[in-house]
């Protein structure tokens, strides 16, 4: 059922910015994609608009594709520039900000919920 | 076990270029990221290099970054372009073609033990 509002598999194209946005944060907007078992978050960030520490059950990978993103991951933090990855484990607390007005994609495993 | 020889939880942040290779194909060149739960897959494929058709029980989802893709899923080809995407569910028969060379990423779910 979930998969025939997302996707159908007899129509597996689709573009990311035809996708449903949703304001993650201030400044934050996210374009979601939930396929049957991961969700991607095409989002992009204003330069300083910030994601509050937070966690959840969910793994997390970050890929930064423009700009540059400060990611505070357990305690460490860094500017990731286009090319970086990051690798949040289930539970994992994290934080994010625009260092500059970025554009990044966030994968999440299993679906998240919470953003349908 | 994989994850300490992945991406240890306390080394979050890495690179796609410093990411080990695997040739999947003749010019089908890949950076490879294990997490505990996916396999991100970022890919360089020379023009008219090919995927033949194949199948596995893996979720895939393609994401194309640069340049032009030729992706077959299920019967239906079209040519992808920059923010394209798509979604091939477990199971699903799927091809690819560089139309042009391009660089997309594949993300599997769950690991592509086979790439280890």
């Amino acid at each position: 059922m979930a998969r025939e509002l997302d996707l159908a598999p007899t129509m597996p194209f689709t573009e990311q910015r035809a996708l449903p946005t949703r304001e993650l944060a201030p400044g934050v907007l996210s374009h979601l994609l939930h396929t049957e078992r991961m969700t991607f978050s095409f989002v992009d960030l204003d330069r300083d608009a910030t994601v509050p520490p937070h966690a959840h059950p969910h793994e997390q990978v970050t890929i930064v594709v423009d700009g540059d993103l400060e990611l505070t991951v357990g305690g460490e933090t860094r500017v990731m520039r286009p090319g970086e990855v990051a690798v949040i484990p289930s539970g994992v607390r994290h934080a994010a900000r625009g260092a500059t007005a970025c554009r990044v994609l966030d994968v999440f495993q299993p679906v998240r919920d919470d953003y349908r």
